[in-house]
């Protein structure tokens, strides 16, 4: 189920056609719950039959990206949504209309190796490659929390701080459209962090520090990412999806 | 959108099989996800007429507690789950199909005043009646969290322990079976708790604590339920839905 865009010009013809629409998708031509354009458009648009497209389609229908509305139209399908976008949340801004401007800061994207608690996370064996992607979260400006993204580098090997900027920092458009793996459902476990066992992760002493661990599976149901995030909640919360 | 079941003999006959039918929903006759049977059996259950079935049955679906699926039947919709079943979770269990047995012990049931807090949770006034519900729970026989359920007095005037232990301390169908109050959904917030507000809370000293606060809507998307919970995080994590 691993694809490298770089070689579409060597699949079948609807196959390409098929990377064009999750690139449409993965460039937010068509946005998450949009109604994309009739096979005849399409099949028009990219110089293909219409029998070509609705193969393409119906991969994509399959893979869970796009919704067949019976005497509607195709939708592109909802995903669940990264952290950060309106997640992180200053205290007493709960019920706010107004969104806080959150950004994520790319600290480092090395390779590691994969530690008990992230190769259980993983379902793959302790040492492991994996690519680690660290970064620090501002809300209006305010250092509020650090997260760190594992991945298992033979699958994601060329995820590097170079294709991460490329891709503005979103990690669920850069595996569409670089491995065509596609997020379908993420799981999320929450405590209060005793201590913090990542030693890059620096609040102020004796900060009350809440860990999320989260686990996101493809649409197959494989887990192919595993997250920890640690906040300040001295200054902020996390809300649920 | 409020009801009293005891009322029922007053009210017009298809309201009457209306709350038979919610009866059959919170007593989990029917399950969630279930097909009910179709409207010529409950007429004939009912001894009523198949158009006041209908006519029951189109509020249902319009409230959400029921939903149409064209040529296949009528089913009892899903609803959010309250907070213990499988969410509590030892560490390192996560991954696991063995579930732990989590169980709900009632402290108190009693009438109180809505802090700032709550107020603001429940968009009710400071200082209106408030029904404050407080539980410990324990997994697997270890005890791991505390919560407390708020709502407001002047329409739950009828919860209390009694009430509670007759719906074996389900809340939701408490809700449902004696006010015809249908959750729709439930917003969280997470963060570490620096210090724990409420002096019942008792845990051992220095445990890194969890804070869940959790508000709870209706159909109409109205506010009707403030909670708030506190995990011991050195035992147990919270599981996202």
């Amino acid at each position: 189920m691993q694809h490298q865009i770089k070689d579409v010009q060597f699949l079948p013809l609807y196959q390409q056609v098929r990377f064009q629409l999750l690139q449409k998708i993965s460039d937010s031509v068509w946005l998450a719950g949009e109604m994309i354009p009739s096979e005849f458009a399409l099949a028009d648009e990219f110089t293909v039959s219409q029998g070509t497209v609705r193969k393409a389609l119906n991969v994509l229908v399959a893979e869970g990206l796009l919704v067949r509305r019976q005497g509607v139209g195709t939708f592109v399908s909802d995903w669940p949504e990264e952290w950060g976008d309106a997640r992180l949340v200053f205290h007493g801004a709960e019920f706010s209309s107004l969104k806080d401007r959150i950004e994520p800061e790319l600290l480092s994207c090395s390779k590691g190796i994969a530690t008990d608690r992230v190769a259980e996370g993983l379902g793959i064996k302790r040492n492991t490659p994996v690519i680690n992607i660290r970064r620090a979260w501002r809300l209006s400006g305010q250092l509020v929390a650090f997260d760190e993204v594992t991945l298992d580098a033979s699958r994601f090997d060329r995820v590097d701080a170079r294709l991460i900027k490329q891709h503005a920092g979103k990690l669920y458009k850069l595996y569409l459209a670089e491995f065509g793996v596609r997020v379908s459902a993420a799981t999320e476990w929450f405590m209060a962090a005793g201590s913090i066992e990542a030693d890059w992760v620096r609040f102020t002493d004796n900060v009350p520090v809440l860990k999320v661990e989260r686990c996101t599976t493809e649409m197959n149901a494989t887990i192919f990412e595993w997250r920890r995030i640690w906040v300040d909640s001295r200054r902020c919360m996390y809300r649920s999806a």
